[in-house]
């Protein structure tokens, strides 16, 4: 008989885990649950669904559960909510939301790939008809058709981090007059002052309202139960449409229900090999924490492309196989507006945190040589630890070269380079494309000599 | 009294080493010498100029010799020829090309970078008034003059790597019929032959004629002195302006006459500080071997990006400072029309030669996520080492990614990560940019499997 491997959520690790099962094995027979109507589809892409930028819906799905049947062997099934695990039986039970009856599924390996939902404000009129999160494809469904049939005029965007960013440049494509409230007074929390302030401007110049706001106070609905203004402690803003993307928190009540250990962030704990503490039982994907090699810290890291690794690496090792996922180096592009915005590895302040000796350095050069057509300015910032002279981190800014200048800068420091080791760096040279001293050599020239300085002080 | 510090030659390594040298101490005076007009400006944007992509010729001068006096604390002495060394006295003797006289100078430290000349095809007709090659400034210069003033209808190209590619994506950007003759079917030897074909392909889409011949009999002039055809084991071919590329050889008459060793390849040999043979005397750029770091194989790299680290090195010991130049990973890339074309590291040729055990693995994918606006395909090629599993080379071509992904890969092979390693690497996912897995990834997790179904059999 074959051995049975059940997968909980359907979204990026659960798909992935699922099919990676089903490879590696003959021997296994793989089940999917998904409460939701849709498996692994791309969140990452809904607010260019949203801008019209992409006009197809079924693009944005990767697998339907029919393909998932037919290309991959798994038997994925929607509207199934998983509400109970019992280990020692290796059981689970699962309700089928369309006819509301429960069954119990039985299992030789569980795999949770629970993700994240997002984050409440926990104030009144939150539910309103016209507030939206953006997080499943049914959210970016909701939110086309919101505006296509009211026509809104403003948007309010509670939030300044990536989802805020793209939602924004989604509205203004769209010419919806939008506000984006954040805590602080700068977007993109992670990201270096700098930065940060290069975002700010480049919103402002596209016409987006960026305000400081402290509090959240409340959601002003009118009869329809539309919400119509945001009230907070520094003002009230007039909404047609309301985003709320203040981040997201791992779902791990099921685990937890079952006796699984959280770590210190609260995202399920695994080793190596995505197991829990719990025999049998592999969880991947945004519900559990991943070791940053940068400093070797537990941190949640809700993206993508971590969920379809972990997610492979669960699914071999359930199917017998022996895969390892080491950690991770946050590497995160995103598109605003004209600028290509990149960060790798860790930030100024959470390298100071952590305990390193800081340095950084900025330069701004040019993304081809500089007198080439469509050559354009790109800056970089280096985080570098001075006492062994790693790169810890950097920021990528400009309108063209950020994204895929930071990939190399993210196996540099994955593999513990020094600022030394990365002026050596062998890159490319070529008119149309790349500089005869690649920004990333010229800002390791400027960081070597900073550093040098530095010590003679 | 300040230390002497002389550099032969004034291109890329030159200007490079006595800028370095300058900056490095301020005990020390730095004089250059260039047998020709211009020193330090850029070669490989020639093609650029040529086609009338770049206009302004003073933009392809780094430095004048002006510049680099002032910025820099250089003396650069243009139309200055050094004729011979004598390291025992630690003199050289120098002739002024303007007045015909020589000069005796002394120093404490010599560096060479004597650069390299382009080879000759040795028939008859070479020297034709309209036959040129594409080395120095003046080249780009008479080219351009040439095709302004005569309006050639047909360029023919000896000669198909790099310089033919992009002399050929020149010449049609002028509307030039243009042909290359190469000695192999396909262009671009180091490249697989997979690459190779889809250069090909390229080229015939663009216009251009691609002819094999495997030899080139001779030119026929014409009365005025000018090349009308050229003679070949495999027809005549009609021309209005003739490039001969074929290739560069290392400048090594003045090294070797002061009893400098050359290494095997024929390059100026040098240890890591840049240092000869001879007491004093540094080497740096085109004129030297370099090391190759995938195979510790001694190499001739005629390119930009090697001179300018070899003369910073040469330029900071000679001024008593203490660097070091390792070696390189071969990293290029190329625009050919449409196509971005990039390799790093060997050939499966070179390593199978080097006596690795070879297995390659092609993958075709998107430079973004498909469906967004802009996409491209993306095809990598990876050459490995079945026995360490590491990565030695890669070609990658498409129409957008190719360039800055090579240098990911760069920095990979350099630092002799596995195909596992590099399957393992964080890269960014951002619709308007990467592919949830990005290429690279896909190529390594495909290589795995390639590798283990190896193994198994």
């Amino acid at each position: 008989m074959k051995r049975k491997i059940l997968v909980v959520g359907g979204v990026a690790a659960g798909p992935s885990a699922a099919s990676k099962a089903a490879r590696t094995s003959q021997d296994v027979e793989v089940t999917l649950f998904e409460q939701g109507d849709h498996i692994s589809y791309g969140i990452c892409e809904l607010p260019y669904y949203i801008s019209n930028a992409v006009t197809n819906l079924d693009k944005m799905i990767i697998y339907t559960p029919e393909q998932l049947q037919k290309e991959k062997g798994v038997v994925a099934k929607v509207h199934h909510r998983v509400e109970r695990i019992s280990p020692v039986q290796r059981k689970i039970l699962v309700r089928n939301l369309e006819t509301d009856g429960v069954s119990e599924y039985s299992y030789d390996k569980l795999i949770l790939a629970t993700g994240t939902r997002s984050k409440r404000l926990g104030v009144q009129g939150e539910d309103g008809k016209n507030v939206f999160r953006v997080k499943t494809l049914n959210d970016g469904i909701a939110i086309k058709d919101f505006i296509q049939q009211k026509h809104p005029r403003k948007a309010v965007i509670i939030g300044g981090g990536f989802i805020g960013m793209e939602m924004a440049e989604a509205f203004r494509a769209l010419n919806i007059e939008t506000t984006i409230l954040h805590r602080s007074h700068l977007p993109m929390g992670k990201l270096e002052a700098e930065t940060r302030q290069m975002i700010l401007e480049e919103l402002k110049k596209h016409g987006v309202n960026f305000a400081t706001v402290k509090e959240i106070v409340s959601f002003g609905k009118d009869a329809s139960g539309e919400v119509r203004n945001i009230v907070t402690d520094s003002g009230t803003y007039a909404a047609d449409i309301v985003i709320v993307a203040i981040g997201f928190q791992p779902n791990t009540e099921l685990a937890e229900s079952a006796g699984m250990r959280l770590g210190t962030m609260g995202g399920i704990k695994v080793d190596q090999k995505q197991l829990t503490n719990i025999d049998n039982i592999y969880a991947a994907g945004d519900c559990c924490e991943v070791k940053n090699l940068v400093d070797d810290k537990p941190s949640l890291l809700p993206f993508a492309t971590i969920a379809s690794k972990t997610g492979r690496v669960a699914g071999e090792n359930a199917a017998g196989g022996n895969a390892l996922f080491k950690g991770t180096v946050r590497a995160v592009a995103i598109r605003i507006f004209d600028l290509e915005v990149a960060q790798v590895g860790i930030s100024s302040e959470e390298a100071q945190t952590s305990g390193f000796d800081v340095a950084t350095e900025m330069i701004t050069d040019w993304s081809r040589i500089s007198f080439m057509p469509g050559s354009k300015k790109l800056h970089i910032i280096y985080i570098i630890d001075k006492r062994s002279k790693r790169l810890l981190g950097a920021n990528l800014i400009g309108e063209e070269g950020a994204a895929l200048r930071a990939n190399t800068l993210s196996a540099a420091i994955r593999h513990h380079l020094t600022i030394d080791e990365i002026s050596q760096l062998d890159l490319v040279y070529t008119p149309p494309y790349a500089p005869l001293w690649d920004p990333i050599l010229i800002a390791a020239n400027q960081a070597k000599k900073r550093l040098r300085e530095l010590e003679i002080k």
